[in-house]
Formats: C-alpha cells, structure tokens, sequence
C-alpha cells in the first residue's frame, strides 16, 4: 500500500485537528476517494475517524488487504460504537461529516450508527485546508504540467484536414493515456461532470450546458450534453482544447487555441486580448489581491477591446475567470466578481480568460499559476499563440 | 433539445405518480441526471418538481437555452415556493427527494427551501421503476450490444507482442471512442468509481480493490485502484476484458477473456464451467426465478467442479454472479445470495461468473440477457470460447 511521505501526512493530520478542535467536535469522520487520498495517500470503503488527538482509526470494509493498527475492519457503520467502546474510546457527542459529498441516505445512517450525534459539515474546511499546498504538492503540479505540454505539442501532428472534433479528441485521449493520465479526474460537487476534458470548434462553443464549466458545448450523447458534438474542423475557424492535465494525482489545468487553417483578425485580436490578461494579472501580483479585483480587470480589458458580448460565452457566460486546482479541478479561490478570497502563497490556480466569437469558435488559453510571495510562477511552459493547424 | 418519445415520458411520468400517491407525497424532486434523463430525456443544473397528477415543473437553472410552458427559469431553490404560490399551488406539506443521489447539504438546503416539508426517498421506488423496461429500451440495449461486439472482435488485431495491460486497454479505449462510447458511464452509489471499464492480466485479477465491482485490480494511480496496472500480457496467462457497453443512453456489459498465446488447462477448464453456468439459468428459466437460486446454482456448479476457492475472487470473493443493467450499469435486479428478487419480464441483467487463476489470471464471460416471459435472450452475441491472443 502506498503511503504519503510521513511530513506531509503529519502536517495534514495536524491542520484538520486543530479545526476539530476550534469546531467544538469529538470526530471527523472523511469518506470521500479525495479527502481519504489527501489524508491517508489511500482509498477504501470505509471510514477514516479523526480525533482532535492522536492516530486516525481506520474502520475499513474494503479491500481486505489494508492492515495495521489502526485498521479496524467492518462490514457495516452500525459496529463503530462498539468497536470505539471496546478500545476504551467514547462514541462522539459531536461529530463532523463531508456534508457536500456524502449522499443524504449515507449522512443520515452514519448519523444514526453513531447513536445521533449532533452533526457539523466539514466539506469547506477540507477544501480550505486543501487550497495552501505544500512544496511536495506543488511539485506534482509542475510534473503533471510538463507531461500535459508534451501531450499538447504533439496536436498539430495528430490533426488531419477533414477531421471532427470528435476524432481529433478521440487522438488526444489516447495520447494523454499514453502519457500517464489516468482518465478520469476529480471535481467538487453534483454539476461536474466530464470525460476526459473538453474540445470546442466553431459555434459549438457557443452552446449552452448544464455544467459549471467556464464553456459548455452540446457533446454527443443526451446522457452528457458537453463538449464537442461532431463539428467538421472548418478552414476559418477556431478549436479551443482544455483536456485534462490528470498526470499526476496533483493536476495542473491548462487551455490552448487552434486556428484550422486561418482565421479572422479577431480571433486574433480576442486571443492576445487573453494573452494579455494574463499579463497584466502576473505583473500587478502582490500577496493579498482580492481574486474578484482580477475579474474585475479582465472584465474591464474585455470591455476596452470591445470584446464584452463574448467574454466567457454568448448565449451563457459564466461569471470567473479561473479557479484554485490541485487534487480536484476546482478547489478555490475562485476568481468571480463576488469571491471573497484574496491570493496566499501555497495556492495553485488555473486562469482561463476566454472569449467566443460567433461563427468562428473560441480563443484564449488558460495556464496554471503557483502564489510565491513575490511572484506568481507560471508552470505551463507551452506555446501560447493561436496556433494554425 | 431531444426529447423523449411521448408514449414512453408519459408512461415512466405515469408509475412514478401512482407511487408518490402511494407514498402520500404532495410532490418528488429530480435532481439526478440518469433520473432526469429518465423522465425527460434531458439533463439541466435544477429540479424536476412532480406531482401525484398534471404535467412536471422544471426548475431550471442552466442551460439557458430550454423553454417551454413548464420551464421556470430559476437561480436558487429558495425561489421554488413563491414561483408555486404565484402559479396558484401549494408547497409540498411532504416531499419525496432523491435521498441516495443527493448530498447531505443540497438535500438539507432544499428541504429548508420548501420550508421544512416532511421528506421521504424515492431513489429506491425510481430504481424499481426504472428495473422494467420498455421496448423502446430494451432495443436500445441491443443496439449498444452489437457495437459492444464489433469493438471486442477488434481485440485480436489490436493485441501485440510484449505490450501491456494498460498499452491494449489504451487501443481499445480508441476504438469504443471510434465507435460511439460516450466515455464516461454512470453507475448507482459511493464506491462504483471507474474509468472505461476493466482489462485484469495474469494475478492482477487478484488485487482487492474498494471498489464494488466483481473484480478489482491495482490500477495505475493510487486515486484510482482498480483494473490494469501495467502487468506485461505474458504467454501462458489470461486476459479478461471488461470495458463499458456504453454506445447508447441504455447500456450493455460484456466480459471476455483470452488466453496469451496459450493458457493452462485449468484456465480452459474455469472458462468452459463459466458457459455452462450461463447455459444451465438460461436452460432452467422460467418467470419468477429467484435471483438466489441463480447464484446458489452458479455457486454449486462452481464447488462440483473444484472451482470454490477461485469463484469470483481469491484474496476478496463477490457475494454476486450478475446485476441489472440499463442506463446505470449496476441496476436492480443483483443475483446474490441475499437477493429478494424474481427474475420478470422487462428486466434485463448482466451474467458474470468468473473465475481467478493464482499464476494464470481471470476467466469467464459476462453476457447481457433481456427477460422474456417464456425464454432468456442473450442481446450478446460475440465468440465466447477463451479466445488465443
């Protein structure tokens, strides 16, 4: 079983219990795949306990071959008191649950297993606790973003004159699992999903979905109305390519343009406004920014360059500009007018200033940047020109 | 927007009404997206709101491109109650929800938003529903399937000398892309996560996974421990692939396996014993078949032949041998030995015995049966011998 280095699972083990601690509780008790990875450097089916003190107590009902100390099998949360009873340990009085995660029918049993305690939701706090990123976590980043570059430098050499969106996808994928990726990726909350990523050409981008992506697409299938739906990559317009940067467990998050052949000066014009904003958000870094000042001034540029009515969509725009990444692809901050966060070193943030142009597709790219305290560090190294193909 | 054939929306719309008026509900909230596609035959970021009579209110908060006279178009669920009361209705005294789906924080926010209604969960009452299928359904299923098997029959000539597990899952991954998958597939529950299927070589097959599948596997990241894991496909070892029937909303499953230039005779032995299980419940059926029966079958043709301690797992056994399949892939009925279910007609499941080799790998097919009220029909119709790579 693979383990986490010892410092960093000590300095996750300590921040959580400290927040136990100030909430007043007797007991975390994490049962997502991330939230048990982040702690344990593992998943089961089962229930990783932390106290405000001491080792977490592992109540596991698969797989089998998880053992240790603190490993307690169970077949069922119902055996917890007992087993808690037996070690000399109290049940909680108080405990904390990830409320944004788990379903309302497993909340509720766990609730009743414990014997009712009064509940607390500890979803937030993880995710806080998640967004200051150690030097390990960060490195992973930086890893995963060389790979994800690698991938996207081989494009040009896999598009074909004739080709969909669809199977140029199709291509990428298997490239990005040639290169380690393990297919899918994690995201927080219930309007997330995805495959692999996502591809948009011409008007497509312009479709509206269901999903908190920045851009949506109609997809190919009613079952996950995202992405590219079959568009021909026509001479003249544009190809915008966000796929997965899932390399490492640690994820760096990164959108680069294609022109298919040609394309209008203001695919130009929009896709070095873009380039531009990422400029200017680097250079007027300082620790302490409020992320909604930077929505405000990429708004404000889309303005300037006349470009407002296709900032982050058309018929649909969403409201932010880029979002924390690490174990998830959205952690915060989140860069939108009413986010209340400001930039700290440690976090990992990807931003994505995009605009779509009817009847040509959307242009921009997103890089992903790392808060020093002096600097933002850019760890996309990849070509960032609106690209002919 | 697609939309769902009329006589299908309004008969699955009709048995969900007859149980929230058996429930005693005022209304049931849809928030999942397989239910959602269930009933409307699209997916949106809000609430399908029903009553025990009259057409759904859609509760829409993107895309923002759906209209119709029962689309209100809405930001948060706290406007649910005011939109009711100007529209002449009532809120809900008791509400049914999706209790299994939703997390513990949407389903408690929407609760508060309606004003602290009585709750009860209809996600078991859907999944019953859902359980029996039309044939409208049920031909898509067959469709699916024989793609299934046109990408299956493919694996042969994709398979090359010295490459592994991971190397051939990757070719077949692009080719169930070429030929329509969707990627992703959707499944019921907390511990069913997965990428496009399952490809277990020689003793991987024996890796315990937390996941609840009938096999588990490694996997190549420790966020994901399942399915191949690098293993070189090695003369002398089995291959069994498993990877999703998802070429339409309604699924299929298949597994087949594969000899690596050759196999022992063990492995020939396992595999024939995997047919003729399936042989002797397609043989012995007849409507209203126990569901534990065909696992106590399968089990004892399994002890008859000296088979036990490798049926279905070594280090960790499933306690089942099949499941239904629709548009989640792990659907009611489960044939386990607990199970209080009857085989009846409109169900269609997924028929799995397998076997683990220690030093060989896994064997057996998994096909995909629709249940008529005289017969079994098996929608899979692809070579089932252990097939020489």
């Amino acid at each position: 079983m693979r383990r986490l280095p010892e410092q960093e699972a000590s300095s996750r083990l300590e921040k959580l219990q400290q927040i136990i601690a100030s909430m007043g509780a007797d007991a975390c008790v994490v049962t997502s795949p991330v939230n048990q990875y982040y702690l344990q450097g593992f998943l089961f089916d089962g229930y990783c306990y932390i106290r405000p003190e001491g080792d977490p107590i592992l109540f596991i009902k698969r797989p089998s071959n998880i053992t240790g100390d603190r490993v307690w099998p169970i077949r069922k949360p119902e055996q917890i008191p007992t087993l808690l009873l037996e070690a000399g340990l109290t049940p909680p009085q108080r405990v904390l649950i990830e409320a944004d995660q788990l379903t309302y029918s497993s909340a509720t049993r766990l609730q009743a297993a414990l014997g009712m305690p009064e509940t607390g939701n500890i979803s937030g706090e993880l995710r806080k606790i998640r967004m200051i990123k150690s030097a390990y976590e960060l490195e992973q980043m930086r890893e995963s973003a060389r790979v994800h570059a690698k991938v996207y430098e081989l494009i040009p050499s896999l598009y074909r004159a004739g080709m969909t969106d669809v199977e140029l996808q199709i291509e990428i994928e298997r490239q990005m699992r040639l290169h380690g990726s393990v297919g899918i990726f994690r995201a927080f909350g219930e309007n997330m999903d995805i495959f692999m990523g996502s591809m948009l050409a011409g008007d497509n981008a312009q479709a509206p979905s269901p999903f908190d992506y920045a851009l949506g697409g109609a997809g190919i299938s009613p079952l996950l109305p995202l992405g590219a739906n079959g568009t021909l990559l026509t001479p003249g317009t544009t190809l915008m390519v966000d796929m997965a940067g899932n390399y490492r467990p640690y994820m760096d998050d990164m959108t680069r343009s294609f022109a298919i052949e040609h394309a209008p000066d203001l695919a130009y014009k929009a896709h070095q406004v873009s380039i531009d904003i990422h400029k200017a958000i680097v250079e007027s870094f300082h620790v302490g920014t409020a992320c909604a000042s930077l929505y405000n001034m990429a708004e404000e540029m889309a303005k300037e360059n006349e470009l407002a009515p296709y900032f982050m969509g058309t018929v649909q725009q969403a409201k932010f500009i880029g979002h924390g990444v690490g174990l998830e692809i959205n952690e915060p901050p989140v860069l939108s007018p009413r986010s209340k966060e400001t930039l700290e070193p440690g976090m990992a943030f990807a931003l994505e200033p995009k605009f779509v142009l009817p009847g040509i597709g959307a242009v921009g790219i997103e890089n992903t940047y790392i808060v020093h305290d002096d600097r933002l560090e850019n760890i996309i190294l990849c070509e960032e020109s609106l690209i002919c193909l």
